[in-house]
């Protein structure tokens, strides 16, 4: 809520709209549903205020196609043919990267998972996007393919005003250090535990 | 995740398609971020399966107008146009709801929020949209201006295939006991604990 007062005011030398407008590493972690949702929530936001969109999906399926790309995609093609909002760019690891010459070659996950990582540090020093989205990236992190002191030194160090926002469970705790803002998702009750399959528009 | 699979297959006699298709009661609550980006997420997800969206914003200022609003009324707007994704109705509380003819007297906040509950009652009964947002609607019954068990008889006995989608911290143990799909977000780590004041594109 915009009409909310911090607690502490640091001295840190800073103006309160040089403060404000710092950018922001955020975390949404925990295993409750939201985390992605949530994300994909701020990247609709950030194209409104007419930033330029990343979207990086750590996932295993390339076929799967939730239905934030084909909206957001159709937000990026409106900015092209109106100007309206920011551009956007939408990567999935799946079959491999679109950048890649790799593409379909998907049987090493892990070093797929790497080229996806040295792709976004060669974006954050180009300063590509005002926000990007590294979705289930904590995974790479907790299953080693992906080293957290690399990540953390990585975004702290980020030039620029690229805001990210990082998703998926067990996020490790230097991380969560290092981050602005977190947020724990936590699962009160799901329908799978009665027995209901997902479901199209609420699960993707 | 669509792979996932149910830990009990309940003996409802129902098929596995049949309770897939079921209506949900989703709330997001919990002191944290994400409760509404993530709703709204669910919006633009429901929009592109082309349902008829309606978003319900039980806030005390009307002037705020967040960026999520704007794009899915645009998306909504893309809908008339081209027929893509489904309609989008968004309303707000502030400055008395867009239907009333009292518009614009808004020092009655809890008459207001009555009214809200009415008009959404008429909506659900009449099947008007298929996916029902109901934004910071949690207060209401906090506050004892919505009466908890009829909210829950209501909602428990809605007609047809509406999915309805609860925000606000606090929700009512009655309200959690009736809902398919309860996510709590929990704040670990927020920047106006360390000072800094919320940002567009972020907050808003």
């Amino acid at each position: 809520m915009p009409q909310g007062q911090p607690l502490v005011v640091p001295e840190d030398g800073l103006t309160t709209r040089q403060r404000r407008n710092r950018p922001l590493l955020v975390v949404h972690t925990g295993d409750g549903k939201g985390k992605s949702t949530a994300a994909f929530g701020l990247a609709l936001r950030g194209w409104n205020q007419g930033w330029r969109i990343g979207v990086f999906q750590f996932v295993k399926s390339a076929k799967w196609r939730i239905g934030e790309q084909t909206v957001l995609e159709r937000l990026g093609e409106l900015h092209r043919e109106t100007g309206e909002g920011g551009p956007v760019e939408w990567h999935k690891m799946g079959s491999g990267w679109s950048w890649s010459r790799k593409q379909g070659e998907t049987e090493d996950h892990e070093a797929a998972a790497r080229e996806g990582w040295q792709e976004i540090k060669r974006r954050l020093a180009d300063e590509s996007h005002d926000l990007l989205v590294l979705d289930e990236f904590t995974y790479l992190m907790k299953w080693g393919w992906v080293d957290v002191d690399d990540v953390v030194a990585t975004l702290t160090a980020r030039p620029g005003h690229q805001h990210v926002v990082i998703t998926g469970r067990s996020a490790p705790p230097a991380l969560v250090d290092a981050a602005d803002l977190v947020t724990e998702m936590t699962k009160v009750k799901h329908p799978m535990d009665a027995g209901q399959k997902g479901q199209r528009g609420i699960e993707w």
